[in-house]
């Protein structure tokens, strides 16, 4: 039950329709579609050497119904003062037509939700108000599906435009063709400030510290972003187990387990060389393998509690039955014009060859480069950490201690630039690789720069503890990556914006509350365009990457990582509501290839906490008095590897990844749709439009 | 396109329909479905001491219309001479109705396989002939859905049956008790001798040594017999490549591959204590090498080439829409009448909770103590094992090296019988789990059984590898295995029933040309049934287990696979056509749980290859000459095996799991029902139908 709130239906974005009267808007053919009162969704922004004929033209194409290669919205030429902007609504039957492209599901009459369907449309509840039927992301949403699906219809010229500046082809994207020619420089959904401060009251103030109000986060901001505050309440909360574990082997197992180890090791071990090494490690042998098996346990559950939570968000937000592949291509999809051979659409078609070819032959090679580049950097970090400490010896002052950091600071910096570099370039090659889908961009896109990730946060650390066996090492800079990573991102994240926004944008920020609406655009347009939740979640990989591959060197990691995550939801939360434009949110299944990623994350964390555990000071005392050579010792711990790895797949597969009423009501759906194909004759797509096929 | 081959159209299955005219067969109501000759499909043995008015209302429920509760099919009494028999045939709107309801894919007048839809049968090609629209095993397929399909539409008295045996209740599946009751003893679809004597011309004599009619063995004998068949055949073609690569490995590198390995190593290795071993070990270490990197490889590739066949398979044989689970129950399912809550109708419902605890609490402790069994029969192997070589090594004759191998004989012999009772075991316990649909109940059956066979396959061999560390016994035992497992099955599955086929059974056998009907059906009856394909995939597991479990050990084990499964096709061949009744074969995706099980043994074959090759005296030799410690080898080890289980995922990930073609071919069906549903308002399933449902 969506828990959205609803205001009066009349009022709109921001009271801009108390200005925007419907006698400035296109006019609307269709008898359902006219209403007393239009709710301004999108603002598009226009180029200040944009001619009149030319923005009739655009706002012509915007109302023009779909069929005729427009967008089938409603245009508003903005108030005289703001020349350059087209304010952009939706009609009703546009708005339901589009939700049933897109695959929504909406609640029928019982409360079900399923599959919209516009013939069927009279099934389902709140279908005469549009303001409760959608929520306004996806309004917004809506509109700009609207946009990017106009085409031309045939050759043409963009009135005053010249030159191939101003060249349509037949089929062409025309809102594309507007951006690359620089005539439209943006476009963004509109806010709604009373909407937004009581959100932001229940979200990030005092009132309410535990649980966010993702409802009405999923009706203000749309499906990616409500999913991944989602994700990031749920990661908080599964934070506290291991937390709680951490700070009891820290504080008690030790004292509590170390007599009885010492008791059965130190009488033999006193005069051997290992004794020096135990004194560098804080952790008991059982405080290290309760560490170890729990991280693995902890981490498997977790994720698929995850899995079963997404399923039945999905389900909630109407999410379980989205058909993108079905859709129009990405507008950033390019290709010779044919037909597609399963919607037999006339649409830019892409050898799939191609794309493997582009990416095996350009993508991979380059992204190597940068793994090189991430391995220079490390062995620069080593020979100056090792030129540090060698001084640090010689002198051994306070100075040269502090000093001693130095390399890893320096390191931590380098490797952010570096993947910043990086950041843009996988952006490109993804985009070279010209993806049909969206989904499939954003999964090669992710998968790249995650790949990099790894990388440059992970492997220092690895070849700290597996080629030095320097646990030490490993600790110190767990904890200085832990304490500094967190102390620059809610700087960067947070504070520096947040100072911004208050001392810079000030003339703009006092009109918040009953100024011009021209004014209020004016302010809207002149903030940052959000930056994506790229940053966000590969935030939180890395985190959870510190977790669960070293926590067993580490066991506070959890403790740092929960405090950091309580402070990270209000951050992001009053960053994304007041900080940065509102971005455009596609409704979405779940968290995509960042599911996949968390996943792997945990299988090789049970290799790596299985080998640190080898490597323990402890653990290697407590072997050698047992009599253990090495290699039984590491034939027990292969054993013991392969017998972890088939616990977490037998507790993967034991969790059912969705719960028993969502899968339900996912069934039902799925029967419906059959029993509909066998009800009726299907239209047929006429043979001509299909091309021919190897059977 | 089906190479299905066409009788006239009016010929029916032995020629019965000359016999059976369309007066002795019940009537047909609907216009469409009359015509001059009825095809008899399925028969139905009745007990003996069956009424004459039991007669009656069985055959009156099977005429009678699926609405009423009745089969909707054709019935015959049979002839006067064969009084406990009923012959039932199928109406053209059954078929078309059951065909819909199966979910089945057919030819539209494109060629195109699209899901089929009853009211929109025009558009299918072959529409007003029904021996080329479905196949013969799928026609007769359906009848057995509609005899299952029967069920008693108020609480009555099955007339001329006195007692518990004739209470039926309201909404009971007549058919299941009516086996139950004893009154009907067998059903089994009737041969088509004509049909059978063409295919197996073409499948297992002289005239076609390389490739199988698949088409046809899926036209005659149905789906899932056709994929078994399928699946032997492109086993047997990937297993050229290994055999080649043993070949070589066997009889050309040794002498070509040791100089060189030789001239590193012996002359350090001459006084040292690892020299006695090298002389047991026929391989160089890079045969070993690329034995077991290649048997890596082949198996991943084999493994995902064949799901793209299936896949193609799947689709040319109309199976890729299949819609088990919302069909009613399997027969054998019970539970408290309620209403399904995604259907909404009237079925046995059973929680799947209780499911969990029958599998928890009684399967599992039960398959635990079967293996505890095997581990007994290893043990004893052991003590025997022990007992004979020591006698041999005191006398050292013929006659007790050939007595050395009888533990190994007497133990194959106890796993086989162990094998047996756990079969039966299995089949109790899966029917006491209670699955709704068959294909569940299969795969917990399977799931069981495999557990088990590996168990009791190979317990003993990773035994001797891992734990002894004795190469040659493993290579002893894996040559007698594979050599007597091959002398055994031949002999129990094709020569025993050939001998009794050809002998005993002659006096039926000789009437089969032209003889009256009456005696052809009781030559068919006579039959003994289809034991399924159990045993024959369980057959090829193991093999594959042989082959790529232990490769390294034994690289000659292809070369013996492909020789057993050259003859096995053909034996299997023969066996199907000739020596047993006709088996009903639904139409299936794929192979199922099967698929699952050879993947996994493709996972657990990469760890145990390596691990394998570490043991091998040659390696050990090498790596000791290498001056490595056996710590420093088993991290070498470790570090191999997970670089190798990685480069197999991707290599698993990069191959797609079905041809272009038809993912295309799969989308477009997706994409027309998708529109179908979009196209149409959909009935409504009443609410009241509906139970509550949490949201």
């Amino acid at each position: 039950m969506s828990t959205m709130s609803s205001p009066k239906p009349q009022e709109g974005v921001c009271g801009l329709a108390e200005v925007m009267g419907p006698e400035s808007w296109s006019k609307v053919s269709c008898p359902c579609c006219i209403s007393a009162q239009v709710e301004p969704l999108v603002l598009i922004q226009l180029a200040e050497d944009v001619q009149p004929n030319t923005k009739q033209w655009i706002m012509s194409m915007i109302s023009a119904p779909q069929e005729s290669g427009g967008a089938g919205l409603l245009a508003h030429p903005g108030e005289d003062a703001s020349w350059g902007r087209i304010v952009v609504a939706a009609p009703r039957c546009t708005l339901l037509k589009v939700t049933e492209d897109l695959g929504l599901c909406k609640a029928d009459k019982d409360g079900n939700m399923i599959t919209f369907s516009f013939n069927d449309r009279d099934k389902f509840s709140n279908i005469d108000d549009m303001e409760k039927f959608l929520t306004l992301a996806e309004r917004q949403y809506v509109v700009k599906c609207g946009l990017e699906s106009m085409r031309a219809t045939k050759d043409l010229r963009i009135p005053g435009v010249s030159g191939d500046k101003g060249v349509l082809k037949s089929r062409q994207s025309i809102f594309q063709k507007l951006q690359k020619a620089k005539l439209i420089l943006d476009v963004f959904p509109l806010r709604h400030e009373r909407k937004l401060k009581t959100l932001g009251q229940e979200w990030y103030s005092q009132k309410s510290l535990w649980g966010q109000p993702l409802d009405r986060i999923h009706a203000y901001f749309g499906g990616s972003i409500a999913f991944y505050f989602s994700f990031l309440d749920f990661y908080t909360w599964a934070l506290v187990p291991p937390a709680v574990v951490g700070l009891f082997i820290t504080f008690f197992l030790p004292r509590w387990g170390s007599p009885d180890v010492d008791k059965i090791t130190i009488p033999d071990l006193v005069n051997k060389s290992v004794s020096q090494d135990v004194d560098g490690d804080q952790l008991s042998v059982s405080g290290l393998m309760v560490q170890a098996v729990f991280s693995m346990i902890w981490s498997t559950v977790f994720m698929e509690l995850w899995k079963r939570r997404s399923a039945a968000l999905s389900y909630r937000w109407g999410c379980i039955t989205l058909t993108e592949r079905f859709q129009e291509p990405r507008p950033g999809f390019t290709g010779v014009q044919g037909i597609n051979p399963v919607t037999g659409r006339l649409e830019p078609l892409f050898p799939d060859w191609k794309r493997q070819m582009r990416v095996g032959l350009v993508s991979v090679p380059v992204v190597l480069l940068f793994l090189g580049l991430v391995v220079l950097g490390m062995l620069g970090f080593y020979y100056f950490e090792a030129i540090m400490s060698s001084y640090h010896k010689a002198t051994g002052s306070i100075i040269t201690a502090t000093l001693s950091y130095l390399p890893s600071v320096a390191h931590i910096i380098y490797t952010n630039i570096l993947g910043n570099a990086y950041r843009n370039v996988a952006q490109r090659l993804t985009d070279y690789e010209n993806h049909r889908e969206e989904s499939s961009y954003q999964n090669h896109h992710t998968t790249k720069v995650l790949v990099f990730t790894f990388f440059n946060n992970f492997a220092v650390l690895f070849h700290i503890a597996f080629y030095k066996q320097d646990l030490n090492l490993v600790r110190k800079r767990l904890s200085s990556l832990l304490i500094l990573s967190q102390i620059v991102n809610q700087f960067t994240e947070v504070f520096v914006p947040y100072i911004v926004d208050r001392f810079y944008s000030s003339p703009e920020k006092e009109l918040k509350e009953d100024d011009p609406e021209a004014d209020h655009l004016q302010a809207e347009g002149s903030l940052p365009a959000f930056p994506g939740l790229f940053a966000e979640y590969i935030e939180l990989l890395v985190q959870f990457g510190y977790l669960s591959l070293f926590s067993c060197v580490y066991p506070l990691t959890a403790v740092l990582l929960l405090l950091n995550n309580i402070t990270e939801i209000r951050g992001d939360a009053y960053k994304i509501c007041r900080l940065f434009r509102k971005p455009f949110s596609p409704p979405e299944t779940g968290m995509g290839v960042w599911q996949a990623a968390f996943e792997l994350l945990g299988f090789v964390s049970v290799v790596s906490n299985c080998w640190l555990l080898l490597l323990a000071p402890r653990v290697k005392a407590f072997t050698q008095d047992a009599g253990l050579s090495p290699a039984a010792v590491l034939v027990y711990a292969i054993l013991v590897e392969h017998a972890l790895i088939i616990i977490k797949l037998i507790l993967a597969f034991m969790i059912p990844d969705e719960p028993d009423w969502v899968r339900i009501k996912r069934e039902q759906i799925e029967y419906r749709s059959m029993k509909a194909v066998s009800q009726q004759k299907v239209k047929r797509v006429p043979t001509s439009e299909l091309l021919p096929l190897k059977s």
